[in-house]
């Protein structure tokens, strides 16, 4: 991730999964496990970056980027991933699409 | 787009722009020529639904969903579309990147 909060370029092949959740009022224990999440998740072979921004009104995107589709496979199978992603569902999300995409072209500008 | 924001299902092999952005400090006419482009981009043939969410740190991330590359291209072209793009270049952004991915699945969770 670049300091702006951008992800650099990732190349055509790659992959994105975009993540898109409405919170419930929940907040115990979100901020730290999402923040955790991140870290995790920049941690884990084929991570290429990660993108996040989540408005006033409760919807979020984060999308991540990723090498090949096993590197999302695994990532989906960590362990504390699953945890985190059960207390999602239990807890902090009202609801939220995830749609695994591969990256056919990108193009960026920069001032 | 459903009422909660998130873009129903759009289908495997549906197409996702993801247009990441950082704003510049110039707020002049960026509201409405960003509501007029998303009531618009919703009118164009091809379109299937649109997420936007912009965080307090200035990172916007929108994702517009669409038939196919075609859809995408036109767009892209549209003489309105062309004129909003170019004041996002020397007004709004201070940077974005768009990935133009093929979806190649999705599933959601509701409580």
């Amino acid at each position: 991730m670049s300091p702006s909060g951008i992800a650099g370029a990732v190349g055509a092949g790659a992959f994105a999964v975009v993540f898109t959740s409405i919170r419930t009022l929940a907040n115990d224990g979100y901020a730290q496990t999402s923040e955790e999440m991140m870290t995790l998740a920049a941690a884990q072979p084929g991570f290429l970056g990660v993108e996040s921004a989540r408005g006033e009104d409760g919807l979020g995107i984060t999308v991540s980027y990723w090498r090949d589709e096993e590197s999302i496979r695994r990532w989906r199978a960590h362990a504390d991933h699953v945890v985190a992603q059960r207390a999602g569902r239990e807890r902090w999300y009202r609801a939220y699409m995830i749609r695994v995409c591969r990256v056919e072209r990108e193009y960026g500008f920069e001032r």
